[in-house]
C-alpha cells in the first residue's frame, strides 16, 4: 500500500494543490482555486497604486476546494488510492505576506468593525506602501545594527515584515492597536489546520523569519527591543507578542484537527509540516542541492540555492538573504532574484510590439521568437540593462531604470526582444558570479516556471550566457511538490533527499552551452558589466564608455 | 507689368518648380515631377544596400514638365502673367550628387555601352559605397593636409565628391577612364539649360565645390595634385579636367539657349543662375541672415546659417563646412546637420508602435502627439541619444548608435516618441552651442519642412530646449523659393535681401520658450551632455553616470 502527501501552494492570484504518491512520485491530483476577492484576488485602492492586500477568508475557502479536488482526482486516477493513506500536508505561500491577528488567534479582517478596512486585511508581498518605513529601518540599522543588513543584502525592503507593520502603526493606529500579533501567511495556515487557537502556540517558519523579519541566532532572534524602540516604542512592545524561535519546514507544527479533517475529508492527526515561502519550496521541488541553482522564472525571478553549513558563505553582499535551514533543513538557504524578467517581456510586448507580429500577446511572442531564434549573439547590435523595475540583486536599488544601447534605423522589435532576454541572462550571471565570489558554487542551473517550458530560445540564451547546463523542471507545480515533500517528511519515516530523487522530474532536454555563443556572450557581458557598474554603482571608478558603441557595431558586423 | 522668376528644386525622389511674382512675392505656380526610374527615383543594387544612384534622363524629363506646369498654373492664377516676363531661372539640387561626363559634355549614362552600369549613372548624395575611400582621404588629409579637414568639420564623408570618384576609379576603372570629367548635379543642369556643350565652359558652384570637393582659396582651389596623386595618380590627372574657379549662386552661368527655350515655352536669353545645394537654397528662401539659423527638417536635418565675412568664425570643429559665398554672396555659409530626425520618428512608428495608436502611420503620429503633448518636460523619466543613424555634427562619427535611458514597466510608446523628439532637440542645441563658441551667434531659429508645419508639440519642445524663438516658414517650397530668388538676381536689377523681404513668408505663430520648461530642459540637457560625451568622445574625461538614473527619476516624480 502506497502512502501519499499533499502540498499546497498559495500564490499571488490563486492557490493550488498537488497530491503525490511517495513511493513512485506520481502526481495523482492537482486543483486550482482563484481567489474570489478583488481583482484577480488582490484588494487594491484606487487612490494608491502601491496598495496590494488580500482577504484571509479566500485562503480558507480555497483550502477546502483544492484539497477535496485533489482527493477526488487521485481516487479517479488510482483505484488503490485512499485518503486514509495521506500522511501529511505541507504548505508554501507568498511572502512577506502578513496578517494582523487578535488575541483569540483570529485575523482582524474577520471582525465586523474592520470589514472595510484594507489595513486589517492581509498585506500581500507586493504591497509597496511602506517605502518610507523601509528606508527608515535601513537607515537605523546601518547606523546601529549593521549586522542586520549584512544578512539581507544591505537594504531592508518595503515588501518585508517590519516595514509593513511600522507603516500600519503610523498610518492606522487603530488597526495596529487592535492587533495582538502579526503572522506570516505561511505560518497562519498550518496553525489553522492544527486548530491552534492561541497565537503563542503557533510555530514560525525560519524561512519567513530569517529572510523577512531580521530573525537570526547571531543576535538572539528578532531585532532587539532597543532597536525597535527607536523606530517606535509600540513596535518594541509588539516584539514580546511575536515569537522567540523559528523552525525548519520539515518539522511538524502539529497534526490535522478534527474540525478541518472533517471539512477536508482527511484523517485527523496526520502531520502538518511547517510553512515556507513558495520560491524556497519550489527549489526543494526542483531537487536543489549544493552546487545547483534553481531559477523560478515568472514575472520576476527568484534564484535559490543552498550551501553546506560548513561552507565559507557567511554573507553575499547584495543578495537578499542567507538563512540557515530556510530551504533544506541542514544547509544555508540563499535567496536572490531579479525584479523583472517575464514582466520585462510583457511590458515590451504590451507597449511596443506592432500588430504585424500577431494579433494576440501569445502570437506576438511566438513570431518574435521565430524571427530572432537563429540570430547569432551580438548580431542585433543591441545591449540592454534589465532594470526597468529596479534591481533587487546585487545592487538592491529600486531607483534604477532601463537602458537600451545600439539601436539603428533598422532595429526591429524582435531584436529588442532578444536583447531584453539577453539582459535578464546577464543579470542572472551577475548574481551567480557574486555567489561564487562568496564561496557558493553554482555548477548547474535548473529552471522552473512558465518561461522555462515555453521559450526554448530563451533557455538556450541563458545556457550560453551562464555557460552552464540548464535543466528544466518537468512539472508545473514545483512549489507544491516541495510542500508535499515537507508534508511527508513531517510525518516521519521519509527524508528530503530521497523524496527529491523519487519525485522531482526534469525535461529530457538539457540545454548545453554552445562554445562559440559562449565566447560572443563573454564579449557582450564585459560591456554589460561596464554599463552595470557605470549606472548602478556609486562607488565604481568611472571608465570611458566611448568604446561601447564601436564594440557593439564591430561584433554585430562580425556575427551577421 | 510685373516680372517673374522660376526656381527649380531637385530633391531625392522628385523635382519641383516654383514661379513667383518678384514685385509681390506671390507664388503663382508649382509643379512636382516624381523621378520615374528605380524605386522612388533611386536606382538600387540588391547585393549592396549602400548603392543609391539616379538616372540623369529623369532630371531632363522633369525639367520640361515642372516648368511647363508652373507656367500654365501661373497663367490661370494671374491673367496679367506672361512667360515673356520671366526674367531668370535658378536651380538647386541634392549634393554631393555627381555625374561622370564624357568629352562631349554628355553623361556616360547616355551611352549604350553603359546603359546597365550603375557606376555610369548619377551617384546620389546618399550613396554610401565609398566609406573605405572616405576613410583613406581623411587619414591622408589628417597626415598631410590638416587644413583641408578643418574646413569640413574634421572628417571627409563617404557622401562627398572625391570619395565617390575614388571609389569608381578603384572598382570600375572602365567607367572612370571613360569619364572626361565629373560634375555636380547642381552644376550640370544650368549648363544644359544654357546649351553649353564643352565641359570646360561650365561654371561650378562654390556651394558644392567648397562644401564637398575641398575647394578653398586658402590652398588655391581644389586639393593639390601631389595630395591627389598619393590617393591615385589617375585622380591627380583628373584634377586638370575639373575646374579652377567656382562662383556664388546669384551670378549667371549663362542664358537660356534656343533649344531649351522652345522646349520650355520661355524666351531664349533669360538669365540662368548658378546652381547650389537644396538646403543652402532653402536657407535663402527662409530669409537667412547673420544671427538666424535655418533648420531644414526632414528625414535628417540640415542646419544653415551665415556669418559676416569679418566675423571671428574661421572654423567650427565638427560642423560640416564653412564656405564663403555658399549661401549668401557676401557671407560665410555654415552648414551642419543631424543624421536622423524625421527618420528617427519614422523608424520608431514603423517598428515599435502598436496598432492601438491607430491603423496608419499618420494616425499613430497624431495619437502619440495627443497623448504626450501635455506632459511636462522630464515627466516621461526618459532620456535618449539621437544617434540611431550616427552623428553628422559635431562628432562626425557614423559608428555611433542609439541609446534610451529611464524605461520602466509602465513606459508607453508615446513617451518614447516624446523622448526621441527631445533627443533631436538636444542634438540641435549641441550644434548651436558649438557655433556660438566659435563666434557664430544664433539668436533666432527658423524651421522649414514638413515636420515644422505638422507637429506643433515638436516645435514647442524645440523652442523650449533651444531657449530661442522659433519661426516656421509658411511655404512648403522654401528651397525652390531660394532658387527663384537667385534666378531673379542673376537677371540683374534685384538684390537678395530685398527679394527675401518681399517673398519669404512665415506662419503667424512664433513659438516662444516657456520659462519653466526651459529650466527643466536645462536639467535634462546636462544629463544629455554627460551621455553625449561619455559615449561619443574618446577624449572625454570619464565621469560617474551613477547619478543619471536617479536624477531622471527625481525629475520625473517632480514633473508629474
Amino acid at each position: 500500500m502506497s502512502s501519499y502527501a499533499i502540498g499546497l501552494d498559495y500564490g499571488t492570484n490563486s492557490c493550488r494543490s498537488l497530491l503525490i504518491n511517495l513511493e513512485t512520485g506520481a502526481e495523482l491530483g492537482s486543483e486550482v482555486f482563484p481567489y474570489p476577492s478583488g481583482t484577480q484576488g488582490i484588494l487594491t485602492c484606487p487612490d494608491d497604486p502601491q496598495v496590494a492586500r488580500q482577504s484571509p477568508a479566500d485562503y480558507l475557502a480555497g483550502m477546502e476546494q483544492i484539497i477535496r479536488g485533489a482527493l477526488s482526482q487521485a481516487a479517479e486516477a488510482d483505484s488503490e488510492f485512499s485518503p486514509a493513506n495521506v500522511v501529511g500536508i505541507g504548505i508554501d505561500t507568498t511572502g512577506s505576506t502578513i496578517i494582523p491577528i487578535d488575541a483569540q488567534g483570529q485575523p482582524l479582517a474577520f471582525r465586523d468593525q474592520f470589514r472595510d478596512n484594507l489595513n486589517a486585511k492581509v498585506w500581500l508581498w507586493k504591497d509597496h506602501t511602506a517605502t518610507d518605513e523601509a528606508e527608515e529601518i535601513t537607515a537605523l540599522a546601518a547606523d546601529r545594527r549593521p549586522a542586520y543588513l549584512r544578512k539581507c543584502g544591505g537594504t531592508y525592503s518595503s515588501e518585508w515584515f517590519w516595514s509593513k507593520i511600522l507603516r500600519c502603526l503610523k498610518h492606522d493606529p487603530e488597526v495596529f492597536d487592535a492587533a495582538h500579533t502579526w503572522v506570516e501567511h505561511c505560518d497562519w495556515l498550518p496553525a489553522v489546520l492544527c486548530g491552534q487557537e492561541n497565537p503563542s502556540d503557533w510555530k514560525r517558519s525560519i524561512c519567513a523569519a530569517g529572510h523577512k523579519a531580521l530573525f537570526h541566532d547571531d543576535w538572539g532572534g528578532l531585532p532587539d527591543e532597543e532597536f525597535l524602540k527607536e523606530l517606535d516604542p509600540k513596535l518594541s512592545a509588539l516584539r514580546g507578542r511575536l515569537y522567540e524561535s523559528a523552525q525548519t519546514a520539515e518539522k511538524p507544527v502539529g497534526t490535522l484537527c478534527e474540525a478541518w479533517a472533517e471539512k477536508l475529508g482527511l484523517p485527523a492527526g496526520i502531520a502538518i509540516a511547517g510553512g515556507l515561502f513558495d520560491a524556497h519550496s519550489g527549489a526543494v521541488g526542483c531537487a536543489v542541492q549544493p552546487g545547483t541553482l534553481i531559477k523560478i522564472m515568472g514575472t520576476s525571478t527568484c534564484d535559490i540555492t543552498v550551501a553546506e553549513p560548513s561552507s565559507a558563505a557567511e554573507e553575499v553582499p547584495g543578495v537578499c538573504g542567507l538563512v540557515p535551514g530556510s530551504v533544506l533543513p541542514d544547509a544555508i538557504g540563499i535567496e536572490a532574484g531579479q525584479s523583472a524578467v517575464g514582466d520585462l517581456f510583457l511590458w515590451f510586448v504590451n507597449h511596443l510590439v506592432p500588430d504585424s507580429y500577431g494579433a494576440s500577446l501569445g502570437e506576438k511572442f511566438v513570431e518574435m521568437e521565430r524571427r530572432m531564434k537563429d540570430q547569432k549573439p551580438g548580431a542585433t547590435g543591441l545591449l540592454a540593462l534589465d532594470w526597468n523595475n529596479g534591481n533587487r540583486s546585487i545592487l538592491t536599488d529600486g531607483q534604477l531604470s532601463g537602458l537600451m544601447l545600439g539601436q539603428t534605423l533598422q532595429t526591429e522589435a524582435h531584436e529588442i526582444y532578444r536583447a531584453l532576454i539577453e539582459a535578464t541572462a546577464f543579470g542572472a550571471l551577475v548574481i551567480i558570479q557574486r555567489m561564487e565570489e562568496c564561496g557558493v558554487p553554482v555548477e548547474k542551473v535548473v529552471a522552473t516556471g512558465g518561461l522555462s517550458l515555453k521559450n526554448e530560445t530563451l533557455m538556450q540564451i541563458y545556457s550560453d550566457v551562464l555557460n552552464r547546463p540548464m535543466q528544466v523542471a518537468a512539472g508545473e507545480q514545483t512549489c507544491a511538490m516541495g510542500a508535499a515533500i515537507f508534508g511527508a517528511v513531517a510525518s516521519g519515516g521519509y527524508d528530503v533527499a530521497t523524496l527529491q530523487q523519487t519525485c522531482c522530474r526534469f525535461l529530457d532536454k538539457t540545454y548545453q552551452p554552445i562554445p562559440e555563443n559562449v565566447a560572443a556572450y563573454e564579449e557582450l557581458f564585459a560591456l554589460y558589466q561596464q554599463l552595470h557598474d557605470s549606472f548602478g554603482r556609486a562607488e565604481a571608478e568611472p571608465v570611458s564608455l566611448f568604446p561601447a558603441m564601436k564594440k557593439l557595431i564591430e561584433l554585430r558586423d562580425r556575427q551577421r
